[in-house]
Formats: structure tokens, sequence, C-alpha cells
């Protein structure tokens, strides 16, 4: 079923999704398989059409099916699933079968694109590898076309982010090191007219 | 003159500088040109050696000095910094020769480091650019092996950040678009314990 607060991002402002750097949910579907698995190391590339890199280590179960079906999912995990996020890029679907049922997550579907997308997140990036055989091999570095964007409305409407009216739990997470992250915080706006 | 509270960090933990998804300063230095600009599009890459990705505009001076020296400093701008880390992003040393004093930017050196780095920042990568022609072509996007990394140990010591103890003014910069920004905020800390 589809989340109730779901609306479509308008591709050229997708970026604004990751843009302040939030730790991600990577899913990826093949051959009946789903799988989901943390990641830090993802970031914007361009705006139009959007691109992004992410890094997808060769031990992952989630690069396999990323490397056969030539398609992912980049998702916004909130504070209220710091446990999830953590407890996905800390066990592999190698070792545990029911791996994602073990964490307690969710998968929807959204017509048109034949991907697993996680409920709960605050947004969600559809995007297609564009193959780059180089980058994969020697950095385990992965480009993507966002070729669909959504976001949670509780949390991002109008092409920007709520975070200071939206409820603590919306929080986006930014992972360091051990099981410890920060969630964002205060919202800052610099002066964007010329000065006299 | 080298900061006084500046502390080396050890390689490979120099990924824990970037993880968490801040806005950079990205600085530069050739032919007696030194010039700043900041980037919401960086990441680590690997940790060991530390290896980090940065997307640099053709269009940007910065590049240019980075393409011809073969090096760059990634830094981390404080909350102080916001305005500083807004302008230098929004205005280039092509059209404002003095650009980075009109921006409040001190410079400071390194002993075996022919680069500029940033005053004010909570950490500094020292970075050696690995050619990629065609990532630099194609997707403006620059890979550095980090050789050097250092942090203001009063937000950044023993390998963690500390942002939640030292003052709100050290916070890491989230950029989003149109002059804003978030703070990073409050630290969540998931279980590591396997589960009974």
């Amino acid at each position: 079923m589809t989340p109730a607060y779901l609306a479509p991002v308008e591709l050229p402002k997708a970026y604004r999704l990751l843009n302040h750097g939030p730790t991600v949910l990577v899913s990826a579907r093949h051959g009946g398989v789903d799988n989901v698995m943390s990641a830090a190391w993802a970031c914007a590339l361009d705006f139009a059409p959007p691109k992004l890199t992410v890094v997808l280590d060769k031990a992952t179960r989630t690069r396999g099916l990323v490397e056969a079906s030539g398609q992912f999912v980049i998702q916004v995990p909130t504070a209220a699933q710091m446990q999830l996020t953590h407890d996905v890029g800390n066990t592999s679907l190698h070792q545990d079968p029911a791996k994602l049922q073990h964490h307690g997550v969710e998968l929807f579907g959204l017509e048109g694109h034949d991907l697993p997308f996680v409920a709960g997140c605050s947004a969600w990036l559809a995007c297609k590898v564009i193959p780059e055989a180089h980058n994969q091999q020697a950095y385990d570095l992965f480009i993507g076309e966002v070729v669909g964007a959504w976001a949670d409305t509780r949390v991002f409407s109008g092409g920007h982010w709520h975070f200071e009216t939206a409820g603590s739990e919306w929080r986006s997470l930014h992972y360091v090191a051990g099981g410890q992250f920060y969630a964002i915080g205060e919202s800052l706006v610099a002066r964007t007219e010329p000065r006299g």
C-alpha cells in the first residue's frame, strides 16, 4: 500500500532530498529477492537530470542485486528508524535470509517501478545505474540517474524540508561510527541579498 | 600561524570527519593564487587509505587550481562560518579578485603541505587528486586520497565529534538550497549488542 502522505518531488529539486548529507537506505530487487542496506556514503552528483553517487561494498548482497537489475532506490530514513538503519547496515542477507523481517523493514511498491521502497522513510529516489565499470570495480562507486522522487509531505513539501516544524522523529540521520548518529538540527539562513 | 587547538587525526579515522555529510569548503593553490569555494557534494569514499569524492563545477576557479596543482583541502566549516560558507560558494574569484578578503576568509599553512587551509574550521583533510579524467570531464567528479587530516580538539578528539558538548557555534553545516542550511543536531546511539 502506498503511504498516505507520499507525494512526487519534481526531478530538478530531487537533489534537495540528499543535499544535507543524510545517511540513506539503499534497496534493490532481482530474481525475486529484495534487500535493504544502509549507506553513509551517498551524495548528490548533478541537478538535471539529477544524478547521485553511492558506495556499495563488494561484500554486500544489495550490490549484487543492483548490478543484476541495473536499478536501486535511495531513501532517507528518519530518527524513528535509527535502530533499523543501524541494523540493516550491520547484518547481511547472506547470513540471515530473514534480515528484513528481523529488523522490522516493511516494503511497498510504486506503479511503474519494479523496486522495493522502504516504508516509514521521509524521501525516496528511484535510480537507474549509469554503468561505469571502472568506478564500480576500483572504488565500489556507483552512479545513478534519479528517474523518480517522492517525499512524505509531513516533512518535505514545496521543495523544502520542514524539520523545524515536523516532530523530532522525522529528523534525518547522519552516521558517524560505532552506532552513533547525529540527527539533523536547527535551520540557519544566510543573507542572500548583495551587500550595499 | 597554526591554530592553537589543531591536532592531527589518524588517517584510518579521517572518514569520520565527513561521514555525517557536512557541507565543506574546498581550497586550492597554484601559481601564487589561493581560492576557496563551498561544496555540498563531498563524500567519503574509502577508509584506508582514506579517499573522498567532491564535485567541482567547470565554472569554478578552484577547479582550475585543483587540476593544475593536483591537490586540495577539504575543510569542515562551523555554524559560526555560515555566512562565509554561503558567500564563498556564491561569488567567484573570476569576478572578484579580492573574494577571500571580502568574505573574511583567513588562511594558514601547515608544514609539509603547500596548500591554503581555512582558519576557524573544525576539521581539515589534505588531499592528493587521483586522476580520473573521465569522471572529471563527464561528471565534474574528483577523487582525492587523504594524505593528512587534522581537527580542532574543541569539537573533535579521540576519533569522535563532540557537538553535544561543544558550543552551538561549532556545529557542522548542511546546506539545502536558497541560503538555507541545517546545523547538525542531537546525538542518537543505536544498540550495537546482539539481541538475546
